[in-house]
């Protein structure tokens, strides 16, 4: 891959920007751990967050929200309807939608699951390094919902999933790796603190479809995303050492930032120009 | 309407101080994002919290509890059964319940099912504007989970449900108001941070249960919610003004609330002399 | 029962290192109040939490963790075939589960259900005095989740469920009572504000499963958990007397607890020496 000149933190803001001004309302297919942080995440950013489990409201919903997250932690029988037909109504009405594929390669129903769904092409893709490489069918592996493996391991995999969907993907961990079928960029924001409170992944997963409502491609949302909660994750763990604090200083440092922090703590090593193309398949 | 002389602080303190002597237990069946949040908002104002959900069980517990929540916001099919067989044993043992239309007029099932358990005659009904008049079948709107309408446009509606039921209505929103057959109120307290944690509403409907298991009447234990919650807020908000933090001032302010701060901040501009009467549909 | 000699904090402190260590990947089959906040105890105390829920893959992920927690406070028939099916793959891998019978005695399909499981001898069973008394088919009684009887008088029904099952029981309380068939342990760290949080009891048997996991019994892991978690509520009780930042000060606690504290707080009054064995039943 070439070098890109380094992303503008003014990309970011605007994005953050929108999100206050706009309040996007984003349906979450979620998980049961994850639930309320999820929603509470979508809240402190500016967001307005709605959990709609009924498949006949969910479908109802998906047309009317501006985005969609279905993350598969908690998968079971009838959220898989749900997700189907959430997922089919968000298309039909153009709207973009998030897949966060939890602990897929390590458990049966749901890597088939979202083997399926890979099919409908999501908008964004947010997953750790062993969940994308399992989804683009190369080797898995990892252990529980943790991931063994550095997100720079997963970049084969995340071009293939990007090239194949048209869409963007972001492969979370010590550095955050986002690639869509134009532009790639890394960022280095966040803090060791965030895998100590549950659902903060499976929350990014929300930011993201939140950021890619309002954003000019899904690949500057993701990249809103990576550096919006990383660079909150550094605040508040400037704030406590312990979890208890963290969780709460999170969301306040959520809802606090704003462009000076940002700027001066944004940290994408290499990474593209804004990306203002979305690219569907078609 | 006549103008009514402002209720007594002193019929709210009576309130609050019977909840914390009796311990009332309140019976659940509320939406998976709001249920931890219900449980710890209910445990801090002095009450027991169960969610009982196999449909068994539902119909069995509701019997024994002292109250019960119905609250729509991630109604299932399985949930459905669990809430027809606990209103009507609730009902059999005289015990009140409690209904939150969550999104009723925006999304299909669940305003078909509400209109369905409204015949039930709910105690008390707690909603947003747009979701009480959609409730009473007038002109619904609203986006999501917000009341886009002030919750004066919704007297009318109030009015018409209260009549039905024989119970009471409290709708809320930058003022609350609360209605039965025969007396008004409206109370004025609370704060904007209330909108930025999720679940606070939901958990409304379940502090509006154990008031209304102690109070002398549903319309007494609507009016105490409403003047007990929004001081809270107001508290709490006065130590925070990000949401994360806020959310556990929050249930510190509604745990140390007590006649003082409750005196001197409960706002009710107009309302009722303290309604002592239930009036059962019969 | 004899009088035994007190257990040394050391070994409780050596299952505190072992947890911080190892890792142990947990398993929780629990319920919807409690799961948000089990995984953030786990967190909190250097465990790997994980809610797997669909029955295919419940059984297929409990080959894989370290333990598995079965916790039947939202039971339902969808939630009692993943029990099954992962008590009996954790069974036949070897790996402890903890049974948490919340409100058995009290309604009735759980009640069934516990009786069903109980003879797939769970490695430790948590609960309070009525629940163990009601599990071992003696007369219950209580009122909800909570307790109405000293954890004293449940200790004719551990011994016989500890002498049933091989593994141990924690009878939880204003003190604690650990059973197994060759040792007993009564530990009586702790604070009142313990119950004002929901899912603290629930999160209570999610660290029995991790200490449990790696101790060299059952009964070692079952006083391990009532110390570390009772001496952390204590350190929290000491920042806070309030609900909303007690929870969070515990979660910070269970964080920093090291020998320290533990070894100058930890009250057991009467008990055993480290039992070391396992007592399967075959």
């Amino acid at each position: 891959m070439p070098e890109y000149p380094a992303i503008e933190p003014g990309a970011v803001i605007e994005v953050m920007d929108r999100v206050r001004t706009r309040r996007p309302l984003i349906h979450c297919l979620t998980n049961q751990v994850a639930k309320n942080f999820t929603a509470n995440v979508l809240l402190a950013i500016g967001a307005s967050p709605a959990m709609v489990e009924h498949p006949d409201e969910a479908e109802e919903f998906a047309r009317a929200a501006d985005a969609l997250l279905v993350n598969l932690g908690t998968l079971d029988a009838l959220q898989m309807e749900s997700m189907r037909r959430a997922i089919a109504a968000a298309t039909a009405a153009g709207k973009p939608w998030v897949l966060d594929p939890v602990a897929v390669g390590l458990l049966g129903v749901r890597t088939r699951f979202a083997a399926e769904i890979l099919a409908d092409n999501p908008t964004v893709i947010r997953g750790n390094a062993s969940e994308v490489i399992a989804l683009a069918g190369q080797n898995g592996g990892g252990r529980g919902v943790d991931s063994a493996r550095d997100s720079r391991d997963a970049l084969p995999a995340a071009r293939v999933l990007a090239d194949r969907t048209g869409g963007a993907v972001l492969v979370t961990g010590g550095t955050d790796q986002i690639v869509c079928r134009a532009c790639e960029a890394a960022t280095a924001n966040g803090h060791p603190l965030m895998t100590r409170v549950t659902g903060i992944g499976c929350a990014m997963g929300a930011i993201n479809a939140a950021c890619t409502a309002v954003a000019d491609s899904p690949f500057l949302g993701s990249v809103a995303t990576a550096v919006w909660l990383g660079v909150a994750g550094e605040i508040a763990a400037g704030k406590t050492a312990r979890p208890g604090t963290f969780q709460t200083a999170l969301l306040d440092a959520l809802d606090a930032m704003d462009g000076g922090p940002l700027r001066t703590r944004m940290r994408n090593g290499f990474g593209a120009d804004a990306c203002n193309s979305w690219h569907p398949t078609t």
